[in-house]
């Protein structure tokens, strides 16, 4: 009796075995710690899982995020609880103001990341789209069909609620996902992956597709793991970045600094750049997508800073500028670092440059090719501005805080990559899918076009 | 007096300094060299090209092809000269075989690739596609388009005729390229890269945008300019790639080893079967996707080896096989490192399995995710092989050798590649874009939405 498909298939996955030895040859490296035993268990049931996983149906992965979502919402106490101590043991340790906020989970943020569950559910499934069908030759048809990366491995700072939005994005996806929080936020994110764990125990997916890393030790023993480990995405600080990418043969998701750039062209309406710039700065000041140099052109930077600089010292900006910009109302001098750093604070460098010219030589030199935004009514300069500046958002006449998953419409995201490659800019679901070509035959070989009996056709269906 | 748009974007091109100090401090490797000066130079100069090159309309690009295309014409005797004192000098050296009909560029070779160049012209143009349209509020409207990568380190071995290609391909996309071939074919690359120069000059095109880096010191120093150069394309040994892979932080596409496998199914039919079986490992056994193990259902297999066996022998293929396959006629043993060889030789590994299942166990412990193909008549065993091989391609009833840019109609090939993440499989033009996001507003400010004033529409357009 020949089993059905789908049984074999089954039996398939469960009885896969993943060869340690194999594992450890792939990982040569001598400075990061080797993966432990558990580690490779844990990773491993994690691909395994995952597997299962990006097979299942698009209503199956939705399922469980609904369940998930109701998980949460019956553990909301425990979590806001665990929070509570989460902050306390940071407090006494004197962790920055600025992580605390990040950390802090109250009811509210709760309740939005719980609605955030929901939202990425009723997203369109990034699953089995085909965006390419062609006929080779007759009988001989290639289809591209989108399917999960498998297993990603996310290591974040602070954020607890970033678990939440990671954890359903990678479901959706089709993927496993490792997630390695901060230790700050260590009774937080237990507690909700516990909850998450709950939750998917009530759909037809494997809850060991979400996987919690606890200890630094296992992150770096993750970056090991090519073989297991389709894509590491570090939500945090550059340096962060640049290690992971220093230290594992795995594809990196870099979310890098955002410096990023306003610049007020001489033929910029002066309000409209007021307000702007007042946005870009001081909506959010600690996204990566928050202005952090202001580059004024001369013609105009008298009659704007006039405007500018009080408004800004009143909402508790501080300025530091050239030369030019402090005859002009700027106190503070900024020095050659100040144009390279991302305050991610109520901080902005101000710079006067005599065209447009300069003002993009400083943003090649300068900027990190996050978002760059320029003011300016004449629509040739919008163009060349838009045209010359090589970074993942240019924007004309609208704040850089938009540069985000959310305000693009993608229902949720990940991180803003500021690599070149795809995925760029705000990553969604998207990024979170690859594709396998598919190609059907009926004893189709390559010999027959080479020698000329067969030519290929190439027809798109 | 205002300089026109297109003026002031010359100027500023012409004008950008890349400031070596800033990217040395990027540079904090300790094993591979530090760039040398030239290098830096040669590289910034490469991108300072490849940004006007990425600003070229398609008909100049295009131009600049056909240039190029009778530049090497009128260079070919040259280029055959160049590339005897190569093949002779390596001969003397002992080079291996395999290696030394990769580095012959006779006229016939010299001819095709030239005609590719001209095939790479007529490819529709990659750049300037908007792929996402979307006004996400009255007046604020979102654009991705896709934009060249900016700069491409290529590093490969042997083959001369791939320079052409790889250099065609980037002009094609907008572009700068480093290519770094094998020291065997540097007479070769060095003619090449003179008639490709001389081609591109007589076009709108900075010749600039193709560099040719001539040490191994160079290119290991290319390793470390992370802030110039935006892909790196190792077409080479796994070796290869890995050792870049773990000493850069630059995105790496990866050609890695090809394993691919042809699985036979007990309802297979064995004409069939041994059609695409010869096909796939005689048909040019050096190619990444030959295959290099036979997996068998073992109800089929006694019949299908012995019409298999006198075949493969009769065309010199040397086989290893299991326990079984021995008593089918296969005479050598097979040990457990012949699983994760890629032979890329006339050699060929033989495993008989019980089911299914253990097939996809098999490929899935020991293949390299490139291609797999399984022959069967029976469409359910079908669709479960092609749903459970995580591979870049998998296939049924045809030939692995159909792995392949030309063959699924991209008209070119840069590699194929064996990471997870796209470009996934063979990578044409596709690969060597990204995408910007522009967004077109008119005082939009993110406060607004935050605060629910407005509200995101969200609507494509």
């Amino acid at each position: 009796m020949r089993l059905s498909a789908s049984k074999v298939f089954l039996i398939v996955l469960l009885e896969t075995n993943y060869d340690k030895q194999l594992i450890f040859e792939m990982a040569n490296f001598s400075s990061i710690p080797s993966p432990s035993d558990e580690l490779i268990r844990l990773v491993a049931d994690a691909r395994k899982a995952a597997s299962f996983l990006g097979q299942a149906t698009n209503e199956q992965r939705q399922l469980a995020l609904f369940k998930v979502a109701e998980a949460l919402e019956s553990f909301k106490d425990e979590i806001v609880a665990a929070n509570l101590e989460d902050l306390e043991r940071s407090e006494s340790e004197s962790l920055s103001p600025a992580l605390m906020s990040r950390l802090k989970l109250d009811l509210i943020k709760l309740g939005d990341a719980i609605e955030g569950v929901r939202t990425v559910a009723a997203l369109p499934d990034p699953l089995g789209k085909r965006d390419l069908h062609r006929e080779l030759d007759m009988g001989l048809v290639l289809e591209r069909i989108s399917v999960p990366l498998g297993v990603i491995g996310v290591i974040f700072e602070a954020r607890p609620d970033a678990l939440i939005q990671i954890a359903s994005l990678a479901i959706r996806s089709g993927n496993g996902v490792l997630l390695k929080g901060g230790s700050e936020a260590s009774l937080t994110n237990k507690i909700l992956v516990k909850a998450i764990h709950q939750g998917i125990l009530k759909s037809d997916i494997d809850y060991k597709s979400v996987g919690l890393l606890t200890t630094r030790q296992e992150s770096m023993g993750l970056l090991h793991l090519d073989g297991l480990v389709d894509l590491i995405i570090p939500r945090g600080s550059n340096e962060l970045v640049r290690y992971i990418k220093d230290n594992t043969r795995i594809p990196v998701l870099g979310h890098a600094d955002g410096i990023c750039h306003l610049y007020v062209d001489e033929k910029a309406n002066l309000d409209k750049a007021l307000r702007i710039l007042i946005d870009s700065k001081t909506q959010y000041p600690a996204a990566c997508n928050a202005v952090e140099t202001l580059l004024i052109h001369q013609k105009i930077a008298k009659s704007f800073l006039n405007i500018a600089v009080p408004k800004l010292e009143e909402l508790g900006v501080y300025l530091l500028g050239d030369g030019l910009s402090q005859k002009y109302g700027v106190s503070e001098s900024a020095c050659d670092n100040d144009w390279s750093s991302e305050y991610l604070d109520l901080k902005l460098s101000i710079k006067i440059v005599p065209d447009l010219k300069i003002a993009l030589d400083h943003i090649s030199r300068y900027g990190s090719r996050h978002t760059e935004a320029i003011v300016t009514e004449d629509p040739e300069i919008a163009k060349v501005f838009i045209k010359s500046v090589d970074s993942a958002g240019v924007f004309h006449n609208c704040s850089t805080r938009f540069a985000d998953g959310f305000r693009y419409g993608f229902g949720a995201e990940l991180g803003i990559s500021t690599q070149t490659l795809p995925p760029r800019g705000p990553v969604g679901l998207e990024g979170l899918v690859t594709y396998r070509y598919q190609l059907q035959g009926d004893g189709h070989i390559a010999a027959d076009y080479a020698s000329g009996i067969k030519n290929f056709t190439h027809v798109d269906l």
